[in-house]
């Protein structure tokens, strides 16, 4: 012990002792918030971190001098107070004081029985966590002489008989449990920073155990709300004759709270002590602003205070809580938007797989789309199809997806892939779809011609077995697992309605087709961000006739395979401006490569050559010609619009006369892919605004359209300032620009990115996390060069990040005037950027709306 | 006529007169300077551009008053003179003022058949060129009446007689003749800028067409050196009693000029008049600076100089006729550097098809490697191997190149294909081995199967037919053309040395292989800028043990394999250390995806199955699981060098130990392809840095090396002050950066790349010039921030644009320390860096060294 440390100075905790900092932690700040509302709380002594760490280094403890604040009688307990309780810390020990004269004093006042109790909980205590003996050690031993030979045995001295002595071994344990290396590790996996601080804290014992004659006596806890969904419910427990948290664990011999038919309840036995509690209850909510936890003791008819805790809550009960906090008026409406973590709402728009079940797992993937889904197995679009056709769920099956398990995918319950990583093909389609995904399952065994799947273990499943993937988790389950469903309930809808009411940043959705553009309004989009009509064709009818198109050897038969398309695109853009009801609607024009609409197998060639009338020897021919060696960066996108500009015309009037047939205002947005040189831009504007003029004079009607730029490659990010002299808005594609800027293959990434992010070559997935450094630099310069151009020019983000809250932040600092993203990160969007408009107000000293 | 314009001033060219400037063009000056150096130039009138610009809106002209500046019986001439000869122009017209008068006092001075040529020759240029009538109007006419009749009877009106109205119509129809259409579309096409002005020449006739009594008469031309050459030697032809150039069409009646055992000469017949125009050579020459070619007129004795113009010459020639110029002391060397068109060199560089031959095309594609190269078709490397094992010249022709072809290029004449672009693979290989190559050759139709080249014709082509591919122009010709072969002479030395004396960037060459290194040393390379290892792996014993090294399952079996390959790449680099003899060696760690190495066909995947004794079934399987969508932006570069380290380190180990073990104190150049993020760069100078102490205190021999980082992902251009706290030198890698900067693979973006250059959407193909404003900003960004962090940092470029006049100067703007290009581009890059400097120089006014 080093007597030249400075000496340790308790608080005592009264209501006009001075508001604790952080230095002592959240349960003695709780605590003294208790006292302060003159809540029944046993004396309780709180000492700060810095007195633990000395403690922990060997300083010395008076324990006799702390045990001056308390009744000379009186026994003590000491529990752990940090900065958060989720980082753990030391159990809190019970009934120290407790030695041989007091048990005879307890003995006379109590009863044997109950003095044993506590002499005993005191020993076991004791031996297993301050002296750090083998728990083990008093298992047999019912009678206390027998432990007290037992420890003296072992530890060579008498069980310590001061009380003094035993609270100073009990806070010296307690002080360098936190110290250790496990737990230091354990709570720093929880986000605790290297140098986190523990306090103490020291109350009085309220015993709950005591004579029965002297009246009731025992310990329980109550919360006034659902831990799951956050309705206001009276929920928790309590034991007669019990310390601490026993009663939880009791069984049925705790009672309920409230009344119940099933059995006894404490509002029964002590009507008044229960009105009481829930009076604490109410107190608590409205002045510590949240819904606490209360632990609490009952000695001998009194009750008293011990703890209060933030209650545990699921996402769903945590957004009910903030919302009915708010609607009380216990906290403001911001505070309340600010209380829910925007990635917790991903649980609320799914189904989870219930935590409790027991499950056979048959292997794991990426999580690459949330939420859980059951179904038989398939191992083709086609399958799904005649799958969904018998109204069977089913889980689609590939080694990767392509663009024509698209249509499989739509009538897919969720999807499973050997291959691919969070932003390949089927990740980035279930998302769009909200259908549940895991990917990259890559020690399951395909056989497509087999048609079996071998798990790792060597089962074979094959099609028509039922499994569950869990998205969320990236799971792969046998059977129907039990799942939660989700549930946007009214507070759900209350809170991102406030979260609209703050944010200052637009969210659209991207959506492709009418269902998506449905859960694009069903999620409060303001909008469509991002329509890419590709997927439009790949629909069995259409997909024929775009074949035709491609395949068209001379202008007219190609011109007629696009007059069939036209009302087909016609009526999906109507469709589309119907579901969208006045809000903007953002069409992007014909992006991927040709060859991507052409059968990749012989079969599918076959069947080509057979529709159209040709040789098969010429199908794969064309086929071939379209190939590319990095299709990605190929023809495509305003390539294609550039050499076959029937296709853009086609879209454009599509566009514009489903735009004059409707009855809403909007004014239709037509954004051109994977430009990179100005004059690209100008060529295409020339020919649309053609079209609509052409629109415009056959039908006597007048309307307007907006025209801009996918920002999507570095060199349209560099110029900008050109490409903003015939473009009206600049949507930044971030997932091909990511590609782009890094030089590296979204689909190919798969290979090497989860070893590079666990060995820190890139700090996180550049396709998961706007890379500030790199593509956000090209972001702030293409925003600055358009803006510098054209000042009203409307900026946007429509990538994947579009759902980020570091990107939305980014996308918020640069001023843009909406981020895209898929329909069911919408919701998750509108918060978080609620959160960045609430966070900077407050930096800026500004009040608040209530 | 317009009388109110500003009358026309002519100007008499004389010795004192005041020096011309641009206005008159350029043959009036040159007339100018030969009646200063005392030339007999007969008496000659210049019109300006403005005069003639007038005359052809109609200005009036009053040709008597012009012909006061000649004798009163003079006949004249008017020649063109505007600012380039090249620019084209009018024919000149001889004999104006001949008429009924004139033609009867020159039938009594020079006898009857003199005047009638005359008289007929201008008849005839007044009917075609003047009055525009079908030259045929006096085909079958001989006779002088019934010339003039025929005329009246075509325009109603007669021959007319007066001079002077004859001069006026001869100078409004010259001047109207070059504000025609087509003539304004010709030379726009050559470079003239749409304002081009035209000059006229009046000049008094010295007839040439004498009596034969009155002593010699005739017209020529004369130079002083080989057009073809540029080696002293007196070529050009004269005729007797002949105007203007008829001597070089007059075959056999013409004379030789110097004494000739196969004819009779000018020297032998007129030997003073002779020794005078050698004289007037020799003072042209010293005094024009430059080497002339001579029209002259003799008559009756007398020897006139009616104009003289700039030696047409070949590259070759222009080359030896600067170097010879700057070694008499006529010019500076930095003039005869300066007056050589670096593109120029390409011709000295390559066979060329004999442009006087006559071809049978059957075929033409995109000229893709400069020189022309005659042989046998071969359909695959492996044929071309057994070829080139008969001693057999061949031409390789396949639908597009991969890697497994370049050994079949090594040993080619020639390549064509039918897919690809100027950047292909095909083109890429074949520049840097210097081999003919017409890629994209989209109207053939190669059937592999078949073994049959079929034309757009129909014609069928087989292995074993001989044929001629012109890589300078793209033709594809039957059989074996004749070629002219290439000469890189003393001169052509003389002149790369005193460009390498006056430039200040470096160059260096791309050289991948020994027989490269030898090469880039013959073209006086400073060393090599990029050395891409990957193609040291695909020569058949190396390619094996690399494909071992793919298949390894085991760690220890991958490093048997590794620790084959160590050696026989230490001897690769030993090779090159020594090839470049102190020189620096630029050595880029492996790059290309792993698939590369392994077999795409069945036949192949059956070999390699054989030869490493696994299933077919698991080397497909492994293959298809090396794939990639987008193998450029894949698991390639340093993501490989991170993924499987050891290669890595192999390689490093090879150049280390290569190092130590030669004699040169070169110090080797490691560079790091692909990267994209600072850590990258820090894990593999780590690795490599713990490889150079292993080497080091394994041998006991110290060393240097230098680490740097190939800039070519946009990214890397970004964060380049990151890369270059790790990096001592950067090489931005041009091709690659432009892909990744457009989103454009120059494999892919053959489809559309001509259409879109040809219509403007791109002003360049940017695989050919670098972008300035997009790649190009990219370069400068990286630079300043790499030289911000590192101010000595060694800055390059090494893609293909290294070899481009255009992005040398971006590059030496940009204070780059090298550009490095092919082994054939050097001399060029060489000649552009030096003209780079001069034109610095002198725009500061600088005396260049003479």
């Amino acid at each position: 012990m080093q007597k030249d440390q400075k000496p340790i100075e308790p608080l005592l905790i009264t209501p006009d002792a001075p508001v604790l900092g952080g230095v002592h932690g959240g349960r003695a700040k709780c605590l003294q918030r208790l006292v302060r509302l003159g809540l029944p709380v046993p004396p309780t002594v709180a000492l700060d971190f810095a007195a633990v760490r000395g403690i922990a280094s060997g300083a010395y403890v008076d324990g006799g001098a702390l045990l001056e604040a308390f009744a000379p009688d009186a026994l003590v307990s000491v529990r752990p107070s940090s900065e958060d309780p989720d980082w753990g810390g030391p159990g809190t020990i019970l009934n120290i004081g407790m030695n041989d004269a007091r048990h005879a004093a307890l003995a006379a006042r109590l009863g044997r029985g109950a003095a044993d109790a506590l002499y005993r909980r005191f020993i076991q205590s004791y031996t297993a966590h301050v002296a750090r003996l083998d728990p083990d050690l008093h298992s047999g031993a019912g009678d206390i002489r027998e432990m007290l030979a037992a420890f003296e045995a072992e530890m060579d001295e008498p069980f310590p008989q001061s009380p003094g002595r035993q609270l100073a071994e009990v806070l010296r344990a307690m002080a360098q449990a936190w110290e250790g290396t496990s737990a230091r590790l354990l709570r720093q996996a929880k986000g605790a920073p290297p140098d986190a601080g523990l306090g103490l804290v020291v109350q009085a014992m309220a015993l709950g155990v005591g004579d029965p004659a002297g009246g009731e006596s025992g310990a329980g806890v109550i919360q006034f709300v659902s831990s799951s969904t956050g309705e206001p419910r009276v929920t928790g427990r309590y034991l007669g004759q019990s310390q601490g948290r026993e009663a939880l664990g009791a069984g049925g011999r705790a009672l309920y709270l409230t009344r119940d038919p099933r059995g006894p309840s404490l509002e029964d036995l002590c009507p008044d002590l229960f009105d009481s509690l829930q009076d604490h209850g109410l107190l608590c909510r409205r002045r510590l602003r949240e819904e606490m936890q209360i632990e609490f003791v009952i000695h001998h008819g009194a009750l008293w205070i011990l703890d209060a805790v933030r209650v545990r809550r699921s996402s769903r009960a945590a957004v009910r809580i903030a919302v009915d906090l708010a609607t009380d008026g216990v906290i403001p409406q911001f505070e309340a938007v600010l209380r829910i973590e925007p990635r917790a709402l991903n649980d609320l728009l799914h189904r989870q797989v219930d935590p409790d079940a027991v499950l056979d797992r048959f292997g794991n993937g990426i999580a690459a789309s949330p939420g859980a889904a059951t179904g038989r197995i398939v191992f083709s679009a086609r399958a799904a199809q005649a799958s969904a056709a018998r109204e069977e769920p089913c889980i689609l099956v590939r080694r990767e997806t392509k663009p024509e398990d698209v249509r499989g995918m739509h009538v897919s319950a969720g999807v499973l892939t050997e291959r691919g990583g969070v932003t390949s093909h089927a990740a980035m389609i279930a998302r769009g779809l909200g259908l549940p995904a895991v990917v990259g399952a890559s020690k399951l065994h395909l056989d497509h011609k087999a048609g079996t799947l071998t798990t790792e273990d060597g089962r074979v499943l094959g099609e028509g077995d039922v499994i569950t993937i869990d998205g969320s988790s990236g799971s792969l389950i046998t059977g129907a697992a039990p799942l939660l469903e989700p549930v946007l309930d009214d507070a759900f809808r209350s809170l991102l309605g406030w979260a609209d009411a703050l944010r200052d940043i637009g969210v659209r959705a991207n959506a492709d087709t009418p269902a998506e553009a449905v859960m694009a309004r069903r999620f409060e989009a303001e909008g469509i961000g991002l329509c890419r009509t590709e997927h439009m064709f790949f629909e069995e009818d259409r997909l024929t006739v775009m074949r035709e198109m491609i395949f068209a050897e001379r202008p007219e038969d190609r011109a007629a395979a696009l007059e069939r398309l036209l009302p087909v695109q016609r009526a999906d853009y109507s469709e589309l401006f119907r579901i969208m009801d006045g809000y903007p609607v953002c069409i992007r024009l014909l992006d991927p490569p040709l060859h991507e609409f052409l059968p990749a197998d012989r079969a599918g060639m076959l069947d080509l050559a057979r529709a159209l009338g040709l040789p098969l020897s010429q199908v794969a021919d064309r086929i071939a010609a379209l190939s590319e060696l990095n299709p990605m960066l190929g023809m495509r996108g305003v390539r294609l619009g550039i050499a076959v500009p029937e296709i853009y015309a086609m879209q454009a009037r599509a566009i514009f006369e489903a735009a004059v047939q409707g009855e809403s205002a909007a004014v239709p947005e037509v954004m051109i892919p994977l430009v990179s040189a100005r004059r690209e831009v100008e060529l295409v504007k020339a020919q649309i605004d053609g079209v609509a003029a052409a629109v415009r004079s056959e039908t006597g009607r007048a309307f307007d359209y907006r025209l801009g730029v996918m920002v999507e490659t570095p060199r349209a990010a560099l110029r900008a300032g050109d490409i903003a002299e015939s473009a009206m808005f600049l949507s930044f594609g971030t997932n091909d620009l990511t590609q782009m800027t890094y030089g590296l293959s979204r689909d190919d990434a798969g290979h090497f990115m989860n070893a590079y992010v666990s060995r820190g070559v890139f700090d996180e997935d550049p396709f998961l996390k706007l890379d500030m450094e790199g593509v956000g630099e090209l972001l702030s310069i293409g925003a600055a060069r358009g803006r510098a151009v054209r000042p009203d020019i409307i900026l946007s983000v429509c990538g994947e990040h579009g759902g980020d809250p570091d990107s939305i932040a980014f996308c918020r600092n640069a001023g843009f005037s909406y981020v895209s993203c898929s329909p069911f990160r919408v919701p998750l969007a509108r918060l978080a950027a609620a959160h960045l408009a609430i966070r900077d107000s407050r930096n800026l000293g500004n009040k608040m709306p209530q």
